[in-house]
């Protein structure tokens, strides 16, 4: 439908006018649409405009503050550990990336650790503001409650996503950034709306046994039950390697909410603020020699992989990044098409708030 | 057989005079040892003694060289890299991350990129020289190609270990040790020896396709032909998750050997020496506040992850390096039992070099 098509721009100066109205300063309603609008228009709508109303509901919930102002509360010279103070997640996500990447700067490397946070948007946006300077970036983020450990059946540990992004030469950075879970849940929510079976290796249910009935795992997931959830990466057993996706999970917990003495996954969303925590870190690649030359390097090495044998009905490998950097691409020069439930959610703000409507 | 049990200070000194008779220092031998009879004392046979047949092979290879010391080729207060020269992997590796504890020590962080290195053994050796210091510890590894990318046919990648350890209060330290592959090479040899078929996940054939007969890939992994090979953590479909694992092993390289300017995975074996690249950091927790409180939070989030409800069957949910703490408890009060083949190895090498039987 061409009404459901806007601009990068205007998309992201109705989203600011929506976080205002929603309490946040210009400067926390300017680095949040931001980060929302770069999700939609990288193809990667989950993260996406569409979290607005999570964002509305974090606060309803007592989660999440507009008056929550990012503050230093521990700084060396190659690093910060920040409280967020239950504000919104992008701005202290900025806050704090900005800092570590200025410490790369002066002295090589850069640490940061976030406690009382909120939802950053994707992961690969900080570590990005690394890449983007010719630096390694990582990002790290713990999660509401929603997977479970190896032998487990209990939901403890997060979606816990991490972003590893290494500089190259070419048209677009290493940028893997994903969930250590298998699948984050929003696609186990498409998976309920077309009233499919999931695949075995998503999910266990409250026995802690492999699942694929998709409607009554989201029962179960939305219940106050603590049992049944996602599973890591590798599924759920050790045959396939699922206590290494877990292993990558923990290490994601033990990282965010160990170094910021925060909350960890299964104590998030239990209190004043959700306790969300981040953990950040920039090196620089000159440490290691020419960094044009390492790049070059790194370069190389991309292009002989995407050069390989491909499969049968394959004629592409993808290196992590692109997808999505060409599909920024795409949609800046032809326009972001917003969904239906997207749409009805940005015009009942407009009506709400009495904004002049999007489209 | 009671016979084939020995110690770990016999097997440490047997293993030695092994490698001192191969010509190698005194130095050189003693950290190779010490490397190799560690994966035996944690129940990690497949990087233990049995690897003497290995480093010897590369050496007759024209990959590992006796004379190989490594040298520090760029250094700055954070970081070092290491031109290997082709000599024996543990030597360069402790040599490397001694120097990046030591960084780390004085400010803060240490950052270590290898070139021209060999088998480095287990990949947690190495970061647990930085948690024993209660540091953060990273290392990573590429190997010789096996492994191949989403939706590709081609071995090009290695099995790719990682390991990341995080300093804990507790009895052990968080130490994730593990091959970016579904399964190291080893276990696709045991499914060989036992004539069995392998799970769907852990390898494709010459034709980029999953498959499960053991021994036709066995016979393709030891040709030249280049196709079929080891899959990433995930499996070959994008529905589970294998790009996520693909991108942890391609991250793995582009560390590795894009930081070192070194040789990556594809490129590994095919001169004079085996061109294998490392990376190493450790990183001061201390840098983000009370080591002490964090090492216990650290703990408690472990504790809380251990107490957690288990799946119907499981008694226990491990964290990562316990299993290998209390097999060397056990084994080092007990003894190491060796397997047949790896008496009958080290009895050749008695005889070959006129040194007195172990057992």
């Amino acid at each position: 439908m061409s009404n459901t098509k806007t601009t990068y721009e205007n998309l992201k100066s109705f989203t600011i006018k929506v976080l205002r109205a929603l309490g946040y300063s210009d400067e926390q309603a300017e680095v949040t649409a931001r980060v929302l609008v770069e999700a939609d228009v990288r193809g990667v709508p989950s993260h996406g405009v569409a979290r607005l109303s999570f964002y509305q509901a974090n606060m309803k919930g007592g989660f999440a503050f507009p008056e929550g102002m990012p503050e230093i509360v521990h700084e060396t010279p190659l690093s910060l550990v920040v409280d967020g103070n239950n504000g919104i997640g992008p701005h202290i996500a900025e806050f704090t990336m900005k800092r570590v990447v200025e410490k790369a700067q002066k002295v090589g490397a850069g640490f940061g650790a976030v406690r009382n946070s909120n939802h950053y948007g994707m992961a690969g946006i900080w570590a990005e503001m690394a890449t983007d300077e010719g630096f390694i970036g990582m990002s790290f983020c713990n999660t509401r409650k929603c997977s479970i450990p190896t032998f487990g059946k209990e939901r403890i540990l997060g979606t816990n996503p991490v972003c590893f992004a290494i500089p190259a030469a070419g048209k677009t950075h290493f940028m893997l950034d994903m969930a250590t879970t298998t699948v984050a849940h929003g696609k186990i929510e498409v998976y309920e709306r077309r009233d499919l079976d999931m695949p075995i290796g998503w999910a266990v249910d409250e026995d802690g046994r492999d699942t694929t009935d998709t409607s009554h795992f989201q029962e179960l997931f939305r219940s106050d039950q603590p049992e049944g959830g996602h599973l890591f990466l590798g599924g759920a057993s050790e045959a396939l390697g699922g206590h290494k996706g877990y292993g990558m999970g923990l290490f994601v917990d033990l990282l965010c909410a160990g170094m910021s003495m925060g909350a960890w996954s299964r104590d998030t969303f239990t209190g004043t603020g959700s306790g969300i925590t981040h953990f950040f870190s920039a090196i620089r690649t000159d440490l290691f020699g020419n960094e044009k030359e390492i790049a070059a390097h790194v370069e190389g090495i991309l292009q002989q992989v995407r050069d390989s044998d491909k499969a049968p009905g394959n004629d592409r490998i993808y290196i992590h990044g692109e997808k999505e950097a060409e599909k920024r691409e795409e949609l800046m020069r032809d326009g972001i098409t917003l969904d239906d439930a997207t749409v009805k959610l940005l015009h009942n703000y407009a009506d709400q708030f009495g904004i002049e409507k999007l489209l």
